[in-house]
């Protein structure tokens, strides 16, 4: 019999439906208060006992779980738990992806739109009392917005930029594949001549070896001085030294990165003072999210389902 | 032979249209830095002897223009030149309603945006160096937003919610009118009856003695606490006193506006200093934006081919 060790944060609605997914399982509900990695309420005879784990449970405290057969992660991305050592040789792992994509995008949207209407400049005139117009501004209208990353983000961007009037160009590892909200999809590997063409540049790209100072200060020269980067991806994936400096130098309109590296931003870090900057602490996936949450939700408890029920699992990972 | 004052900021090649769309007309052309009132370049002598101005000449100065048979505005608004003795008798006025709509409703789209996700608040922590997250946030997937004038704007910005995930609800004088972005279009006198459903009240209400302070204090006590209010039409629409007092005691999640009343909004009023609100200074319509620009033009030169062949003028306003 399995034992699951459920830390999804659940009413006691969606509590019934996944006890009634797993009848014949002991199923122990320790909710967490939020969408974090967090071991309060869970105790390491219990993490022993577990055979299921529904939810981030920290990888430094799974050493104990050495019944683990499934590991099923309220995050889209899973890597803390693939490295050497983490899991038991032979768990199955299975990842949140598709939960966040929606709010992702929608934050980067609310970043581009909020730097072409020049909002932060407002609220800064705002705070110091100020009535002024600040000019110039930009629309999505006829823009040409560049998606680094054709996923459940770059997807959702891209069909909320087209539907605002925008030319969405994605350039990916997988350029057959066909994306909704994309006017054009080309490989990666043509990303130098597609730069100088942007608009606006939206990263959001996996973490992968090939990704690390993807935009570096060579790329960063080939924007135009009008365009807006945006990137709520990887931190590691844009050069963030080279940043401030072609953002101070004026080379670049603006920039907003939910994503830094390292992260937190380290107090001195010259991204801290670059006024054409709106910054915003890895935040984007909209934890507090009502949808976003139950996105999770589904998602774990159709794994469950299909687990009792003996069937091929949603996003594997391992 | 008409004499045409043209006051549109315009580059050679548009220059050569207007002049051939009246090859038997003088043309004066007497461009402007931008959308502005203003009559830097323009003598009085030549306004006398004008019988066509296309652009915004300051109402004060028409009092010259005796000879004028027809005015074509660049505002989409033309109250100041409707108030008795501005134009001579029998002058045919025309506005340019329709160019500004998708900007305004971009920059209401922006603001809505960076009020969900807390952009100011972020805004004001980067200003001070620090790295935490604000929470709630908010998504327009699955949201309600009412949308309180159903024209040009609140069209466009009805459009681009719908596209990103929320139910949109238009209340206007003419429920009856077919509007592609709404979810549904009911009659203005509903409107107490929706606003305690509205996650999103978006105005923009024509000026009209019976738009001032339609939300009032009795009205924005009937919206939910967790409402945003954006209002980009007319600042008398929103009694202003009653707004910083609702924001300010937390019966509304936030708020932003464009156009205030007074404007601009005098120094120690109590919007000022309401963090809670998003303030900008009367510049969603985009002036610079090249799209608003081309759409005004566009306009005048449409209606100045119509005038010279004696059919009949577009956004004709008396």
């Amino acid at each position: 019999m399995d034992t699951i060790l459920n830390l999804l944060p659940l009413d006691d609605r969606q509590r019934a439906l996944f006890s009634a997914a797993a009848p014949n399982c002991e199923q122990l509900f320790r909710p967490s208060t939020g969408l974090r990695y967090s071991a309060d309420g869970v105790s390491l005879r219990e993490l022993a006992r577990a055979t299921v784990i529904l939810g981030c449970a920290p990888p430094q405290s799974l050493q104990v779980a050495a019944n683990l057969k499934w590991l099923q992660t309220w995050s889209a991305g899973v890597d803390p738990y693939l490295a050497p050592g983490v899991l038991p040789e032979g768990t199955v792992l299975t990842s949140a992806v598709g939960a966040y994509g929606a709010a992702v995008a929608e934050h980067m949207l609310a970043s581009v739109l909020a730097l072409f209407r020049r909002l932060p400049d407002y609220r800064d005139a705002q705070r110091a009392g100020r009535w002024a117009e600040a000019l110039p501004v930009k629309t999505l209208r006829g823009a040409t917005v560049l998606c680094l990353g054709t996923g459940d983000i770059g997807g959702h961007f891209a069909a909320s930029c087209q539907a605002l009037g925008a030319h969405t160009v994605g350039l990916s590892r997988h350029p057959e594949r066909q994306v909704p909200g994309l006017s054009e999809h080309h490989a990666l590997a043509e990303l130098d001549s597609w730069l100088p063409r942007a608009d606006v540049v939206a990263m959001a790209l996996p973490a992968a070896p090939e990704t690390i100072h993807l935009m570096d200060a060579r790329r960063l020269a080939l924007l135009r001085p009008s365009a807006v980067l945006v990137n709520a991806g990887r931190g590691s994936a844009v050069d963030c030294m080279a940043l401030a400096e072609a953002l101070k130098a004026g080379r670049l309109w603006a920039a907003a990165l939910d994503v830094t590296e390292p992260e937190p931003l380290p107090s001195g870090h010259p991204l801290w003072s670059c006024p054409n900057l709106l910054l915003t602490p890895h935040t984007a996936g909209g934890d507090g999210l009502e949808n976003t949450v139950q996105a999770v939700v589904d998602i774990a408890l159709e794994n469950l389902r299909r687990y009792v029920g003996g069937q091929p699992l949603l996003n594997r990972m391992r």
